[in-house]
C-alpha cells in the first residue's frame, strides 16, 4: 500500500473556490482513501472521535449560535431539539464515531469469483464508491456521521447540511479535516459546500463523475427534489408513512403495548408509525384500549367514522391524513373490513418504509409477509425496530425506501461497491 | 401460492390507451409474477419459447418489412445485421429463453439475517423489483432477453424499442403475451409502448411508481438521454471506451493475440477495445507486430506522433480519439511514458467498463487491478470476456458501468431487491 500523505490545506476562499473544485478534490483524495489500510481508517476515525471531545466547547459555541438564530427565526421545538449540541451529545457523537471505526472494514472483501472454463480467474471485490455526496436537514450529528461511515467505507465525502446548522457543521467539518491531517491522511477527503448555499446542492445533484452516489436524508420534500433533479446516482431514503395493522387475531396487549411504542417512544422519526388500521372484526375488542392508551400519551387520533364511533375524542380523518407523515404526537386509524382492504389501503399510501401485522395467525402473517411491497415487512414488532443500529449494522446511513442498491436499514457495506477482476495468461475469446 | 389467472387480452387501441395506461397494467400483473413459482416461470418460459419457433414465419415476415424501411432509409450494414432476423436468429432467441428458463430462481433466495437480542427473528430475502423498463435501440433480440429475464426474476417488464425494429418488436411481444395467455398468466406482465413514439420513451423516464428500474441499451446519446432525464432509478449500461496496457515486460505473442481478439472478434460491441496504451520501453519491440497483425485485419491505426514513427500507415490521432468507442475496425493507439502515464489516461478517458494490462510483472499487474476503477480490470485476458455468457450468468441484461446496485455484467440477481421480514412476538423497543 502506497503511504498516504497530507496536502497542505487549501486556503478556504480563493478566487477559483467553488463547489466544483471543492468536488474535484474529493474526487482525487479519493483515490487516497480507498487505498487506505484498515489500520489507517482506524487511526484516522479514532482521530476524529478524540478531536471532537477535545474541542467539545467549539463545537458547542457555535451550535449556541445555532440554537439562537433557531429560536429568533421561530424554527420550533423539535427543530431546535434536533439541532442542539450539548456536551452530552457531542461525546456521544465522538462515541459513534468510534463504533463506526469497531465495524469490520468492507473494502477488499471478495464477495464472489470463479475460474472461467478458459482458465482466466474471475474475482468479485467490494470497492469504495469514490465520492458519497450527503444532502441533509437540521440535524448537525449526520455531519460527522456520514464523514466517518464514508471514511471507514473508503469513501472521500461531500456533505451540504442545512442552514439552521450552518455553524455547528462548519466547525465539526473543520475539526474532523484537520484530524486527519494529524495522521497524515488528505483533509480533502471530507468537503462541505454549505458555504455556497442552494447553489452548493445544485452543484452536487449534477456532478456527474465527481460524486459517485447522493444520500439525501431529511423531509420528503427535500428528498423529493434530489430524486427528481439529480443526475448523479441518488439511495433515496427515509420518508416512512408507516402503517400497523390489527388482525382479527390480534393479542390485545400486543396491540397496545406495539402501536403505543410505534407512536410515542420517538414520535419525530421515519420509523415510528402513522396509520393503524383495524380490521372490523376486532374493532370492538382492541380500538377502545388501543386508543385510550395513546390517548393517555397526548397523541391526537384522526379516525374514520368507525373508529369515531368507538373513539369519542378522536377527530374526523380526511384523506389527506392517510399520505401523512406527521413525524409529531398524531395518528390516523381506519376500520377496514378484512385482509384485502388492509392491503390495498397499505398498497396505496404506504412510502414502502416498514409496515407489521398484529396477529396470531399464521396464514395471515405470511400472506402480509409476502404480500406488501415495503423495505421491512414486520409480524407482531414495534416498526421503531427499523434501524441500522438495531439491526445490528452499527451507525446507519439512511433507511432506504428505494429497491435499487440498498433496501431498509444501511450499513457500511451499502456505501460500497464491487469491481471484477480477471487474471488470465494470455487467454482471447472464441 | 395464489393461482395467477389471465386476465382477457385488453383492445389494443381504446380511447383511453396511453403509456400511463399500460406501465399501470404492467404494475398491476407484477403482483403476480412475483408470487410465480418457479415451476410456473419455468412453464411461461418454454412456452414463449415454443411460440417464437412456431411462429418464426410471422417474425421474419415482420423483420423484412423492418429491413426493407431501414435499407430504404439507408442505416448502413452495421445496423442492418443488428436488426436482421433469420430463421437462424430466431430459433437462437428461443434457444436463449430456454437457457433463462435454465438458470437458478433467484426469488425467495435467503440473503442474510439473524436473531435481534430482544428474539425478533431477521431475514433479508430476494424479492422482483416489480417493473422494469428497457429502452433500446435496434436489436429486437433485445425484446426478447429482457422480457425473459424480467419473467424468471419475476418481474412484469415494459419495452421501448427502436423505430427501426418497431414491426419485429410487436409481432415478438405479441407471441410473448399469447404465450403467457397459454399457460394462464396474466399477459399484461410484458406491455411494449413502441406505438407511442419518443413520447412512450418520455412517459417511462417518469414514471416513479410505476416502472422500478429502468434499463437503457444502446448508443452512448442514448444511454446519457436516459440517466440525464430520467426520474425513475436507471441502471446505466454499456458504453465502452476500453483500454489495453501493453506493459514493458508485455510479452509480444499475448499482445498481439489479445488486441487483435479484442478489436477484431466483434467490434461492434461495447467490450471490444478502443485504445492501447504502449509504455516507451516496449514501444520498438511490440507495435510494429501489433499494429501489423491489426491491419492485416482491416483496422485503421489512429495514433499518436510516436506510434507513427513506428507504423507509417498509422493516421494521426486527435484529442477526440481518445475519447472516442468506434464500435468498428478503428483503433487509438499511444505511447505513453510508464504506468503512471497510462494509469492518468485511463482515469481521463475511460467510461469505466473494461480494462486489462499486458504484462508478467506481478507488482504492477497487482497495481493495475487495484488503482483502475472500472467494472472489469484484466490482466492477460481478451476485454471481450466481459460478457453475462462468459461470466456463466447466461443471458446477460447488460453491462453496468455505475457503481449503484449492480456493476459489470449483470444476470438475473441484478433485476431483484431484497426486503427485511420481520417475525416478533410481541416486542417493542426500550
Amino acid at each position: 500500500m502506497p503511504t498516504v500523505t497530507a496536502d497542505p490545506a487549501v486556503p478556504a476562499s480563493t478566487v477559483e473556490d467553488s463547489p466544483e473544485t471543492r468536488m474535484r478534490r474529493a474526487k482525487e483524495a479519493a483515490r487516497d482513501t480507498a487505498r487506505l489500510t484498515s489500520d489507517g481508517k482506524v487511526s484516522a476515525l479514532h482521530a476524529i472521535a478524540d478531536a471532537l471531545v477535545a474541542r467539545a466547547a467549539d463545537v458547542i459555541a457555535a451550535n449556541g449560535r445555532d440554537l439562537a438564530r433557531g429560536a429568533e427565526q421561530n424554527i420550533g421545538d423539535a427543530l431546535l431539539d434536533r439541532l442542539r449540541l450539548d456536551e452530552k451529545r457531542v461525546a456521544a457523537l465522538a462515541a459513534a464515531v468510534r463504533d463506526v471505526a469497531a465495524l469490520p472494514d468492507p473494502v477488499g472483501r471478495v464477495v464472489g469469483g470463479h475460474r472461467m472454463p478458459n482458465g482466466v480467474a474471475l474475482e468479485q471485490v467490494r470497492v469504495p464508491f469514490g465520492v458519497v455526496g450527503a444532502i441533509y436537514e437540521a440535524r448537525p450529528n449526520v455531519t460527522v456521521d456520514i464523514a466517518a461511515l464514508a471514511l471507514q467505507s473508503g469513501n472521500a465525502a461531500v456533505l451540504r447540511g442545512g442552514s439552521a446548522a450552518r455553524e455547528s457543521n462548519t466547525v465539526l467539518v473543520g475539526i474532523m479535516r484537520d484530524a486527519l491531517a494529524s495522521v497524515g491522511i488528505t483533509p480533502e477527503a471530507i468537503q462541505t459546500v454549505d458555504d455556497f448555499g442552494r447553489a452548493g446542492a445544485t452543484a452536487m445533484m449534477h456532478a456527474r463523475g465527481l460524486i459517485d452516489v447522493l444520500v439525501p436524508r431529511g423531509s420528503a420534500s427535500l428528498i423529493e427534489t434530489v430524486v427528481t433533479e439529480s443526475t448523479v446516482p441518488v439511495i433515496e431514503t427515509g420518508a416512512g408513512v408507516v402503517h400497523i395493522v390489527l388482525d382479527e387475531s390480534a393479542p390485545l396487549d400486543w396491540s397496545r403495548d406495539i402501536v403505543v411504542n410505534a407512536k410515542v417512544q420517538r414520535p419525530s422519526v421515519c420509523n415510528a408509525v402513522e396509520t393503524v388500521l383495524v380490521l372490523r372484526a376486532a374493532a370492538e375488542r382492541v380500538v377502545p384500549d388501543v386508543a385510550a392508551a395513546l390517548i393517555d400519551q397526548g397523541v391526537t387520533i384522526h379516525g374514520d367514522e368507525d373508529i369515531r364511533r368507538l373513539v369519542p375524542a378522536a377527530v374526523a380523518a380526511t384523506e389527506e391524513d392517510w399520505a401523512t407523515e406527521y413525524l409529531g404526537l398524531e395518528l390516523a386509524m381506519r376500520v377496514v373490513d378484512d385482509l384485502d382492504e388492509a392491503l390495498a389501503h397499505i398498497r396505496r399510501y404506504s412510502t414502502g418504509h416498514t409496515e407489521s401485522i398484529i396477529s396470531t395467525d399464521a396464514l395471515r402473517i405470511e400472506r402480509f409477509l409476502a404480500e406488501v411491497d415495503s423495505a421491512v415487512v414486520m409480524a407482531n414488532a414495534s416498526t421503531r425496530f427499523t434501524d441500522g443500529g438495531e439491526f445490528g449494522f452499527g451507525a446507519e446511513v439512511g433507511i432506504s425506501t428505494q429497491k435499487l442498491h440498498a433496501r431498509g436499514p444501511m450499513g457500511l457495506a451499502e456505501l460500497t461497491s464491487t469491481k471484477w477482476l480477471a487474471r488470465g495468461a494470455g487467454q482471447t475469446r472464441a
